[in-house]
């Protein structure tokens, strides 16, 4: 596939050729016009929004970054938001709402149908990042007594609206969810089949709760293999459906947040270049300073060995080279540790397989660092001689050992006390490891050096 | 939902009840079925395996785990194999072929069909990581001069094969692909339309080619929203398709690839626990040597410096708290900058207006910490007095700034060169910013101290 080029597009909109710029947009994919769109000054696009065919403009619409969302409800007329609440799915109102200014709330919820505007309210009464607050309504609903003849004529009529018909959803008189049929399944069976017999009710029915947590809605679609999930109210009646698109931005998001927390950073909600700067700022001091105060202790420990490190020479050098390598070591295994949990690959009841696992790496990483740290200053003719040689060398194994065995447990630790293991990693590791390694490295020096 | 619990069948199978046990399985997903079977031993599950209805363990089969594909493999008959064989989706008899042990593949391909056969090796011959080699055959084709009633027809009599027909590809005499129609719109249309008619044939039609990057095709079908990506060969031939639930495969692994990168690890392809201690050491032991030895620089730059650290107290022990603060200030840039060019988010292009973010975030957070690191000096009444405390301050801002402008700018050139980003992370930047603040701090303190 060719990258998308608009050259032609901005072209026609500097000629005010908006007849052919309108014939070129239809041609296009909502995804496309929508990152156009983009490109453009505010009232350009508003101008351009406005031409779009009815059914087209709601699914662009659904694509805008929620800024360029906010202009448009801005700069188009009630009735105009009227139809294009009304085109929209569900979902996509919510998160409009809870991105846009408050003033334009207002003007979105006045220009909802009433049961519409009750819906955004419940919605978004849900906590947020529960089932509950990205779930869409636009789902099929069966009933579970109707013949297959029945259901296709319903979806026939009604299916056209819904976010997905590839899984329909097989309810009783009182909305409780009994199965789940999908479309193929429809058009296979004969037509006086009644849903009930050839709905998926599996005893292990797949569905999740309001309350429930996206990233547990996101664990359960990716290990099922599914294209939607259905939402059930505590009375088990179906509300709702997540599908697989909104669950791709869930697991992005979390993940973004995974990587971000590991740096020492607080999650940011913006893309990096629409980011100012001052957010950016909130977003890295605090943890900077936090880990500049401990470093204290590290300084300390050195403070207080400053005699030692004046009169023995070639050890003061040998510092960064242990507590980096005792960082890095300990990082590595802080990141396997916090991956394999957050993707469920080892659990609480794991630890001492994962520590002894990594003891035995750790040993073995040890020893081929501290040979090769011993050859290395032999090659380089350190100063210091062979006991500074050999000192360093074994406090390197120990600091990589150590390392190891904190970065593994220190993330189990902060899941067993409901602390985010990915706020555990690298910098609060190193922090840890540097001071350890410093003390051991100097009692081996004054143990053999003095 | 409540978690699965295996524990009723675990019971079922030391009683030796497998009649009851199977009535229990095929009430089960093939997702939890598969992960039973992971649990039990090899004989027991090949036992098992043998006992589900035909239909439903080719489902099973392919959520297994690599290593229990080839034990079953390797314990059922020729038959067996061949019908198998003949019912899992190609993309996993592919999958499967790659990852089992070579004498267990001879015994695959004799019992596939010939065309299979062809298929497979034609699969295998992709490059690794391209479209080709995640693709599947089983799509449904449909000929765009036929009627909407013929094209449900056919979908009748093979769409029950094939991995997904919500989204049909419509081809010409040389099975060219010429546009896409869903099977809503084959429902929801007239019997008697003619697909060319109806389908999907934006200018924009969106597929991928053979030799693709998979990493491209996760973008494509993240960025559209699609459920499938049609696949097509040099002459825009279609060959195959790619769903959804293996783009979530793709993305989880790139991810995954990422973390262990900038944790300065080789990217690892089975689960920690599943990890022999080895292979373990062989993935990290790399990148810490190279650290390691990178390290010396830093050493020997306070080598040179050994006879003023150790005349100046309270020089020594601000060593790591200003490399320290430097290397999470870069780690913080350096992150986002590799996610922020994975995701799309930054190009190359916009190179300076990263700098001169950086640059200004790298000021304000220089100057906080530089102040906090005075008064942390000030209140804990640190040994060398003022000029001591301004020497280190001085050095953190000016630390600070070069390692924010490292961690941006080495993400951006290593991509200009062709490396990936993630490789320079954390640890690669902080054994350089280690110097570079060095040098500046023994500057200072040499200009003011001396």
């Amino acid at each position: 596939m060719e990258e998308t080029n608009f050259e032609y597009l901005h072209e026609l909109v500097s000629q005010g050729n908006f007849n052919n710029l309108k014939n070129e947009l239809v041609e296009m994919n909502e995804v496309d016009i929508a990152e156009f769109l983009g490109e453009l000054d505010r009232d350009v696009m508003i101008r351009i929004f406005r031409i779009l065919p009815k059914d087209l403009s709601a699914d662009v619409f659904a694509y805008l970054e929620s800024e360029d969302q906010g202009d448009i409800i801005a700069g188009i007329t009630d009735k105009e938001i009227q139809k294009l609440v009304d085109d929209l799915f569900l979902d996509d109102v919510v998160d409009m709402v809870e991105e846009v200014p408050a003033s334009l709330v207002t003007k979105i919820l006045k220009n909802a149908s009433p049961d519409t505007r009750k819906l955004i309210n419940t919605y978004l009464n849900y906590p947020e990042d529960s089932a509950g607050s990205i779930m869409t309504n636009e789902m099929v609903e069966l009933h579970d007594r109707c013949t297959v003849r029945q259901a296709i004529d319903k979806i026939r009529k009604t299916g056209i609206d819904k976010e997905t018909i590839y899984t329909c959803y097989c309810i009783d008189n009182s909305r409780h969810l009994k199965g789940t049929i999908d479309l193929s399944d429809l058009v296979f069976n004969d037509e006086t089949a009644l849903l009930s017999d050839i709905m998926d009710d599996d005893k292990q029915l797949i569905y999740v709760k309001t309350t429930d947590d996206q990233e547990h809605v996101a664990e359960l679609v990716k290990h099922y293999d599914l294209l939607a999930v259905p939402v059930v109210d505590n009375e088990n009646r179906l509300v709702g459906i997540i599908t697989i698109d909104d669950i791709l931005d869930i697991i992005e998001e979390e993940t973004e947040e995974d990587f971000e927390k590991m740096a020492a950073l607080l999650p940011s909600e913006d893309e990096y270049l629409k980011t100012p700067v001052l957010v950016l700022v909130k977003n890295r001091i605090g943890w900077l300073l936090v880990l500049m105060i401990s470093a204290t202790l590290t300084g300390s420990i050195i403070q207080s060995f400053e005699d030692m490190l004046a009169v023995i020479t070639g050890l003061t050098a040998a510092i960064p080279i242990i507590t980096g390598t005792g960082g890095n070591a300990g990082n590595q295994s802080s990141t396997l540790a916090i991956r394999a949990l957050a993707l469920g690959e080892i659990e609480l009841k794991d630890w001492f397989k994962v520590l002894f696992k990594e003891i035995r790496v750790a040993v073995i990483c040890g020893l081929i660092l501290g040979l090769a740290n011993f050859g290395r200053m032999l090659v380089l003719g350190n100063p210091g001689g062979m006991e500074v040689y050999l000192t360093v060398s074994a406090a390197m194994f120990f600091a990589v050992i150590m390392a190891k065995m904190i970065g593994c447990m220190l993330p189990l630790l902060a899941k067993l006390v409901k602390i985010d293991p990915a706020v555990i990693a690298g910098p609060v590791i190193s922090t840890l490891v540097d001071s350890l390694s410093l003390l051991v490295y100097f009692a081996l020096a004054k143990a053999f050096l003095i």
